[in-house]
């Protein structure tokens, strides 16, 4: 199937289980589902739209809690065939939810304080979540190869996914990443290809091969599968849900890199009340980026509705995107549901990734470092009721942003003799 | 509490569920549950012994299968209480049991491959599961540091759980470490003690600590908690006959390190079967080592019951230990299930690695290189029936040995345009 930027050609054959049709989130314009991502309307971004009106509540929820321990026991509410656990895939989610009782204490938390984890994830980072989207699309249009441009998880993410689904990978990065990351990505063996560039000549490189009869046959996850790949971020919202007993949490606290992350979990939660799985109760949520590249937060606080671009320079990498494409929608939710958008220096971001790993002996990468100190910014100033329940997402692992906290070492360092160890005063 | 090497004080009061005294595993002396490790009569090593008397096999099978999605699933059959998964710990198990379908084809194995993916632990080693128990027994004697030495994994999962649970953590290791194994230990915020010394002054001194009063509340995971710490292992075993349905496996591949792990599968198999739980059939142990560190293999191979010490010179630095207290064990029961114990050279290793990944997409820790590489030789020189079913542990991430596999590097440079992709041969 040829890949196409716009709607238009479609395949009314596929099997994407409740997912009935693309529609614009601009115009609202609908198209059959296919490999595209524009509207052809108004350039608009689409995304699924679902049909759930066979469901009955209660069938459904004894459907999902007797389900697979991951994202396949929402299967119903995925644009993935039902029998979608059946198929090889990665299997990401139903990461842990933990109540961080050490950490409320230290920030004054207490109406209940959680950190969802996605570290445990198979690859340990969110985008499996994504990428086990993605792979189900590209079984669906008949693609072979899966692709994406990355500078990090993502790489990792497609690499793992691919490999077990049966697909060729073909991941494009700047050809000067540092060894640690290329291993990372190169090990699960399919094609890792440096770029002589840097990261926007990557993108561009691959929007060009979008558009090329070289590029046929190939799923790039968050380009022409992006409607699909974006949806695996719902399932954040329906694993703490579930996991809190079916009940949305009072607070939220989302990184934003492109946005999609936050305004996924936002449509997670809606879909969840409509479906009756969850009391409609309100709930406020608040975006978290880096100051040094802080578009949203900043478009935020100056109350402009548009988010103007910057050129990021954050130890926080995976959220490191100064243009970022969901922003307006961010800001939308952010102040619907009586959220804030905020950011952290890379210094607080160290803290708190030191904080979370001191309190609940949870290592989180820098953009979790950004999530949990843009909390206790949020709580000291006010905007978040420690009275109230909070989520804290952490969408990666330490062992992958090891840099960001080289300066951790050694608390003492003594001879092996008792004597040393009491001079160190550590008796 | 007074730390003990030799059972005579007790602590008769403790509550830790159906452990019901502590059992020499050479004379079979018994001990009220205290914090012990050497037979008093024997100086043979202490086991945990059970009374499962009151269990009925499907009231306890139904108890399970409603309880956590982690180790205290089987709290009936560990030395906890009743109310574990109630208490703060890192919650660690229920790790994926992956079908290794790829793998599977690649070794010629019909009879279905699974690979047990133990880097889905919170600090991605099974490390967590044995801390986890440890943790338990700590503060039913009431101590209120955790302590051990270490060069790895276990340095991070007892800073993680001592962070989660409340306790003081302090860690032993050789000062000259690499800075990022410091960094993945030191970042939960412990103490964190260079030696001025190698591991076996490392060892030395923590045995010297142990008999001193300044060592007076330190619980050491694997000395004076050993018998408690060891159980955490049989978890793997339920948890692998659970996900298979209730069944033994055929044939396990497991790495031996102390040997500990896979003697305590080998409990937790035959207490299944006991219970009911499960089928008595028969099944085959096999143990896996680096040739760098082979003396369990090599005294299989000859034919002897006693190990011969080596010094270790292999990259699996996780199961680099010259001289296994449980080799023995591990020799009786590989030879009594009809199993065996094999080695690989570290280029075997390695290939391991690029072979599980590139399969299944699993990034996996040079044990896993050790346990996939035996798992090949194995099946090809015929001691594994590839028509039977074959469990392969993964007990570590890749994440962590990174140096390993630091040759694996770009399939291609190109320039930003199609061109170049396209003389590359990538299309």
């Amino acid at each position: 199937m040829a890949v196409q930027t716009v709607a238009s050609a479609t395949d009314s054959t596929v099997d994407l289980g409740p997912a009935a049709a693309l529609s614009c989130r601009e115009c609202g314009h609908r198209v059959p589902l296919g490999p595209v991502f524009a509207c052809e309307e108004c350039f608009g971004p689409l995304e699924i739209a679902y049909d759930f009106s066979a469901y009955d509540t209660e069938e459904l929820r004894k459907q999902i809690e007797a389900g697979p321990a991951n994202i396949w026991r929402y299967a119903p509410l995925l644009p993935v065939p039902a029998d979608v656990a059946t198929k090889p895939n990665i299997n990401p989610g139903w990461t842990k939810l933990v109540k961080a009782d050490n950490l409320a204490r230290e920030l004054g938390v207490t109406g209940g304080l959680y950190v969802k984890d996605d570290s445990g994830n198979p690859t340990h980072s969110f985008k499996d979540r994504v990428v086990a989207q993605a792979v189900e699309a590209a079984r669906a249009f008949g693609y072979t190869t899966l692709s994406c441009s990355s500078t990090g998880n993502l790489a990792g993410a497609v690499g793992a996914a691919a490999a077990r689904a049966g697909f060729r990978s073909c991941v494009f990065i700047p050809h000067d990443l540092e060894q640690g990351k290329i291993v990372m990505a190169a090990i699960y063996g399919g094609e890792l290809v440096g770029i002589e560039g840097n990261y926007d000549d990557v993108n561009r490189f691959c929007s060009e091969l979008i558009g090329d009869p070289a590029g046929e046959g190939w799923g790039f996850v968050n380009v022409n599968l992006r409607p699909y790949y974006a949806e695996g971020s719902k399932t954040l919202a329906y694993e703490i849900c579930e996991q809190l007993g079916w009940r949305i949490p009072d607070q939220l606290v989302i990184p934003i890199a492109s946005g999609s992350q936050l305004t996924k979990i936002d449509k997670g939660l809606q879909e969840l009340i409509k479906l009756g799985l969850v009391e409609d109760k309100p709930y406020k949520i608040f975006g978290a980026q880096a100051e040094g590249c802080s578009p949203v937060s900043v478009a935020y606080k100056e109350g402009h509705d548009v988010v103007r671009p910057q050129k990021p320079n954050t130890i926080a990498k995976s959220l490191a995107i100064g243009n970022p494409a969901d922003g307006p929608y961010v800001l939308d939710i952010a102040r619907r549901t009586g959220g804030a958008v905020e950011d952290v220096t890379d210094e607080q971001v160290v803290d708190a990734i030191k904080l979370l790993a001191r309190t609940e002996g949870i290592f989180a990468e820098t953009a979790g470092g950004v999530t949990v100190g843009v909390t206790k910014k949020l709580i000291e100033n006010g905007l978040i009721d420690p009275a109230k329940s909070v989520v804290v997402l952490n969408t990666g692992d330490g062992l992958k942003t090891l840099d960001a906290v080289a300066g951790t070492g050694l608390t003492a360092t003594i001879r092996p003799n008792l004597e040393s160890f009491r001079e160190a005063g550590l008796a």
